[in-house]
């Protein structure tokens, strides 16, 4: 892993023509709603999505790490991420490269990530990222690592411009962790990952309060 | 609610320049990374955050319909969404106003898209919407509403162009709905309520076998 040497920072922001970008769009989309009337609505797209990925935009892995001795634990990554001009502690993610199946990106990109070979045990139907701002979207993978008793910690396969540190998480504590993760500065947790662990911890309180 | 007359229809798609766009900007984020390298990156925006906000673009209110005699259930709503081309299963949300806080944008919202009046009884923290791709961030609030024994559906307070229908969905069957949904023509999920129904699912099921 490359030493940090600084902390990030943003040197400029400036507008960007749809025809420069590389990577998104910026669109007015006209349509006709239901009742006839003409509209328009903006927008912002990935310009890259595969035409081997089903229609979808990414993957994501939400994963379990199960060790012979120690309680079943998720792997969260912690990167800089420019947009936000924040630290965001994610679930493992990437985009579909063409001529992968949304699968076949889950195992690669969790390699990547994190260093360890994963098993895909099931994969969403397509989900919408922000429906109101963007067509991007995503398909949610659940992966399992089996873990040796003394296995060490794997070497990453990062990109160039990567800088993703890896933190363990036990599932049980998963909600509360990211809690503490969202007070620490500059630093904010992504919503997929942090409302499926608000769902696990409806499920294990309030549900039951409600009869559940 | 207005009559649906048609299929809502994309008549064009163009490229916007952020200094037209009301709503979104395209930017190009230069930026020094932790090794001192210098990168850029692309980023879509909000132009609408409000100072009031405490720095977020908008809250998302999961929900609970409270009633004397049925199961908790949770009030989802479908909308032609443009970005998508497609009718989306979300729950209710939207951009917090100049002048509100998170709280009363919630109460706000959810009183226009659903016609009831809830109470909040909790928010998470800031998260990210869609961390790789936009500075989007969103506050999660939890809202009850409890109804009487024979109380009708009440009027929806819907904004020009709005059409949003209501489905109500026992809490227990969240999940399996959410999937049923994804398999209907031109419909899809919102990733935020699919990710907090399957923390649910998870929760009841799959932990259980992990041991937790």
């Amino acid at each position: 892993m490359t030493k940090k040497i600084q902390e990030p920072t943003i040197t400029s922001v400036t507008d960007l023509p749809t025809d420069e970008a590389k990577w998104i769009a910026l669109q007015k989309i006209s349509y006709v709603d239901q009742t006839g009337t003409a509209r328009t609505w903006e927008a912002a797209s990935r310009k890259t999505r595969a035409k081997s990925s089903g229609g979808v935009d990414a993957v994501t892995m939400g994963n379990v790490l199960l060790h012979p001795s120690r309680p079943p634990a998720t792997l969260l990554v912690v990167q800089y991420r420019p947009p936000l001009d924040a630290y965001t502690v994610e679930w493992p993610a990437g985009l579909v490269d063409e001529g992968e199946t949304p699968e076949q990106a889950a195992v690669r990109e969790f390699r990547e990530e994190t260093g360890y070979e994963c098993e895909v045990v099931s994969i969403s139907p397509v989900q919408a990222a922000d429906p109101g701002l963007s067509s991007a979207t995503l398909r949610m993978t659940m992966v399992e690592v089996r873990l040796r008793e003394d296995e060490p910690l794997p070497e990453q396969r990062l990109e160039d411009g990567e800088h993703i540190q890896r933190v363990v998480v036990p599932l049980d504590e998963l909600y509360d962790r990211l809690v503490e993760f969202s007070q620490r500065e500059r630093t904010i947790v992504a919503a997929k990952l942090f409302h499926f662990a608000a769902g696990m911890h409806f499920a294990k309180g309030k549900a039951k309060e409600y009869g559940l």
